[in-house]
């Protein structure tokens, strides 16, 4: 199987080369597809609210991305698919020119879903041919934009999940992404009490090394003095936030932070995204239909405020990005990925392991350091410096990817980020003390 | 051809057969569909505003009124085709149960395109069997809710071809509904001076009167003093409108009604919808796509504040809705309609008539007149009786129809009304001093 | 003492002369003034919504008015009391240039109290030299302006009472406006059941007759086709309005006109503004302050959705402005009015009289007509043509005047008009069938 | 003169003696006063904004705080002055019970401001007896409470003078807070270019240590790895600024983070808040007026996000937190505060300093990090626990006072913080790289 990222996440690795890369493309590309697949052609056009966009503009900017900045000035001769979706399929470069503002991508029924295959098809096939050819000679400049294109389609490929999930989540038809078990068994294992791996303070070199593929904002590398610190070794679980939902947690107003409790109040929270009462039973909305709450699972869709909150319940925090970095520095980069088909998160499995479970995949998780520049960061220079630097506020970072991240896409190192009151990601809770 | 209505306009006609009801019961569902053909399964989805539905929910809802007030009480052992559509496709009745939110039609993607036009079939088949067998016989109270779900019908026929103006008028692509003409020719003739025609005051019977159908507001028929006026012979043209909008229309607050000089101001409306000025010239977004602008045509897409505004320019005033009624009472019933398949109003014929032209079809006029009840007025019971009587504010009346009103549903007492911002119908303006 | 319109209510009137004017002015500006001593300098400051303004506001504006449309062009040599005021306190005459924001007039807390009695003191002195010198001679012009000014300040003297009780019943000190009774005694006497007064059918005179002053929106007194109606003796009171209540007035959707019912959904109106519930028991707020509410009073504060939805509980009407008119022909012009310093309604009198009672003073009245044009209405030409005419849209018509209304203001044919939810004038319900 | 602060900035300071505190109190009491003391009556009322609140609130609360923290359980037999004031003048202590809404606190004429004044007095005497009496021994915790609303009154002062400033700038007759020199003497001496300071790398002890007062956002006292960093020596000009203005600084989106683009084009900001062009040239709305802006003085009342924009214009940064803290570590405590009386800040001094100015006073100090607890922070127990902590999220830090803030509040160690778009603060830039 062709591999983007995995062999080079260890910080020895090599770039990439061109026929990998030629492979990745072919795999990465293909995969959104199939992810596409299990809709319907009226599954594509929805956009739920100005957080999601319909899965047919994820398949278009994914490929404007690629001919706008790969094609467009690296391939001489190229004549772009139709020139209106420039401004269409342009997410937020304003480089680039004007954007077809985010919230009205919904109103857009045109282009059809016919059309937008036949673009990627019209654009893959340049590509292909391009990197087979002499692109790469001619314009080697062009090589790394095509990696970051391809990581570009795989965020994209999250996204495809969990704004569909959103989408199908409004309707009250409840539809089906992925027909499973509507029910998990009811014989779940309880969950072993979470147990603290303890870490000394000390000066860590924090952001990535190596040869492989990166963000800009994991660099540059730096030290950092990391204080020492206790993070437990598992996510916690729906039942355990079921406690602090019985204990009131969604009343009491000391939990919270000041905007945090503006946000319970002004929406009336008092669970997590997709949870639903049904008779009086919580149940959950999934990518697999609405099922009954599993106390076992990890919570999921959770905001930093209900995070947050969760944590001073218990008297603790969320880990610090750095500590997080830290902790899972010899982890095994293993856990539930998008490769699966699953896209839910499982409970931590009963091992005599010693080191923490679930750090990658799984669920994204909130620690309680907003997303910053690390010292001496410097964006890209051109339109593909808007891609990471200008977000670098009002937004908290996650790490260690989840269920619906594609496993060749995560880096221990890998700096997600979303405002703090976001709940529409596989977003989970690991404590820190 | 089967009729619904249109032997039934005077008012000595006599209430439809069972025989007829059928025949126009199949006329007129296949002519909705005829009106989707052209459309894309995406076009089917999108909600471009609050007052725009998807064209999905038009062809379920119209459905569901026939399911709910004729099927499902109406024919024994009558099985819905799906339960959960009760709610997902009731507009506004109260009093049959929640309904799912009017903005929020334009989240569904299910049931999707094909599923609808099962319910569709599922439905026809049902009524084709009960119209056919003893349903007339046995409830025959149920035969008035089958002639006005076909009404219904038509009322949703003529926003299925409004709404989806809106939904493309979003859309930088243009799309094109109706492949046509995309300019007129360039020699449109000249279009004459309007002639104003008198009517004396009098006591006037206004209101329907005969066996025909029609809807509850038109009743009772009552005596008015009807004032006397001149009403003019035609509709206002571009080719004035632009004369207005020359004059200042759009900068004059002394010109506004106080509501529509906010509207104005606020929504910065400097021309009816839909005109788009490029490379400094008007053009207009038809169902035939964007084109020049025809200064013969009868200006369009107009509000009740613009057309007000309009006639004070020229210090007149938009007639009263008995007024009208009263200068339409001889006229014939003619004029472009939804039948004639071209959605765009055409230029005032140059004819010797004396009479006034373009009174039925082309477009909606605005009379100056609040929607209020006649004296006496009584609504339906049941739930029924939410049809028309509760909307009794904050609009005004309009009357005549338009190019997208079936002619089969017009009458010279029909009764629109919109509230006096919407400018999404075809309404125009016909002046009266 | 001085009377600006009492004896001119009849139809043969005579227009008032300089020197009645003269007296008149005096009496109604020091009347103003007497409605405002109550007030702590602080409370001439606020705006609780935008529709209400502040009291200094209103005091300026009034002068504002006699300045600009009198003294301005018609007293040579004036000099405006400060320049800058023509915008601060031009309330909506775009005419005379710009206007301070409406909603943002709470955010001025300048010019003080005691400058805004200044200007009043520098245009009274003004207008008094004005009147009693060559300025009726030289500019007879301005004489009916100056009559319109002591109107528009009555309307204004009313505004003053309702804005300041909204501005108190938001502090959860409640602030008493008039010491008062906090509580009427116990035993209020019941009131007797609803009569109803029947009138044939019949052509009426509608609108203003005579020679004494009356508003342009009275006019032209015309002909009427008034079907025939019958109309309540009374007031509705409080102990009725709670048995709609009771009786799931304000659950029912099947009451309620479209927009009333999303007015009473989306703001959880559950009873009359002002009213509270305290320990069980429904308070009313008043100008006298928080006080135990009185079922044999007249309900007050309503919105015209709820005066219609009460109708139709009841399976009644509100009566239509011309027969309103009609039955008010030969009332008595008797009441609870502003000079009588209550500020609020009293209890229908239980009296042996055979026509209706509270008619004028207590309560406006709504009717259910909106609020259009009289036929060949033309507004004053220049700036007041602003005046009435503008709001002649998605407002309802109320008559007969309320217990903040001056009684030298108010006339059979006299309009007044708000939107069908505002409730915060004195407003109440007579029903007819 | 009575102190609060100062003696115990350095960090061998012992904690305030009673005495000390007595007369601090009695000073800090009596500037606050003296800060309301140029204002109208009508002046203490107005809210201009939701984080403005009127005068009247800042009076009434920093008495409620003392009243309810320490004489409500610290003071035996105390005796509230009006219950009522409990729900009215808490800000955002959720453990002590509702607040009246934060953004409705200019609809409350009453208390009035004589009211107000009175409930001072009232809580002052009782403080004083407390103070002189047995309340130290009876309840020393309660010291620290005292102390803590002496600086919580400080910071209120602060409030009193921005909030008024924005109040008064929204009056078209630009009122005046302190009669002053309307525009600044002509020949203002240039600003010698931007010196810049290096530091290097290196651990350093961040927070607060030492016996005096500080905030529980400056513990604990920790170690950071703060790296190598230039700052410059003194503030950024008007006349710097102009230049990024004139550079296209407000048109160029690639300057701006996401979330200030989409703030700078949503409200149309062009200019720093208070900026007026009159006649083509920039004023600036002073508490001393309207006046002509002077190029030589610091730019003021921009935003984070200006802040920013103009650091990325100039291919710079804003210094972090750490940074700061270090830079200033051996700078003199001086500067522009409060109590100079000026509200204004001033040119940096042509000195032969080596050392950076203006790092105290004068304006508030973006720094690029986001407002986050200290490694190790735990927030007071109890209601005062909601101080500072709750804020930490979607806010930035600002060092170091400004031309409001009183001398005696400021420390080394003091962390200020406001969301990234405000801008109604006295905030300024300082660069580093």
């Amino acid at each position: 199987m062709p591999q983007l990222n995995t062999p080079k996440q260890e910080r020895t690795v090599e770039p990439i080369s061109v026929g990998e890369l030629a492979d990745a493309y072919t795999h990465i590309r293909r995969f959104t597809e199939s992810l596409a697949a299990p809709l319907e052609t009226e599954d594509y056009v929805v956009q739920s609210m100005p957080d999601v966009s319909p899965t047919r503009w994820h398949l278009a900017h994914t490929t404007w991305f690629l001919e706008t900045f790969v094609l467009g000035d690296g391939a001489p001769g190229y004549k772009p698919f139709d020139p209106a979706f420039t401004e269409l399929f342009n997410s937020y470069y304003n480089a680039v020119g004007q954007q077809f503002p985010r919230d009205r991508r919904g109103l857009l029924s045109r282009p059809t879903v016919r059309e937008v295959f036949a673009y990627r098809k019209h654009v893959d096939d340049h590509m292909s041919e391009w990197l087979a050819g002499d692109g790469p000679g001619m314009a080697p400049e062009k090589l790394p934009i095509v990696e970051l294109g391809l990581h570009h389609e795989q965020q994209h490929q999250e996204l495809i999940l969990t704004d569909i999930k959103h989408v199908f989540s409004c309707n009250p038809l409840h539809p089906i992404y992925r027909p499973g078990a509507t029910a998990r068994d009811g014989v779940s294992q309880p969950v072993a009490p979470i147990e603290w791996i303890h870490h000394d303070e000390g000066v860590r070199r924090i952001g990535y090394v190596g040869g492989g593929f990166s963000h800009d904002n994991e660099h540059p590398a730096h030290d950092e003095l990391v204080h020492d610190f206790d993070i437990a070794n598992r996510l916690i679980t729906n039942g355990e936030y079921l406690q602090f939902m019985a204990g009131g947690g969604y009343e009491r107003s000391e939990l919270w932070l000041s905007d945090g409790w503006a946000t319970v109040r002004d929406q009336g929270r008092r669970a997590p995204l997709y949870w639903v009462e049904r008779d009086g039973a919580w149940h959950e909305f999934t990518l697999s239909g609405l099922r009954p709450l599993d106390p076992t699972e990890p919570v999921c869709h959770v905001s930093y405020y209900e995070a947050d909150a969760y944590a001073r319940f218990f008297g603790v925090y969320l880990p610090r990005e750095n500590a997080w970095e830290t902790a899972a520095a010899d982890v095994p980069l293993e856990g539930r990925f998008a490769e699966d088909g699953h896209f839910h998160p499982r409970p931590a499995p009963r091992t005599g392991a010693t080191g923490p479970v679930q750090m990658f995949g799984d669920l994204w998780e909130w620690t309680c350091s907003p997303y910053v520049a690390y010292p001496g960061y410097r964006p890209q220079p051109g339109a593909l410096g808007e891609y990471n630097g200008k977000f670098m506020v009002n937004q908290m970072t996650l790490r260690g990817g989840s269920c619906a991240t594609p496993l060749t896409h995560i880096r221990r190192t890998y700096r997600n980020f979303f405002p703090p009151n976001a709940r529409w990601q596989f977003t989970g809770i690991r404590l820190a003390r």
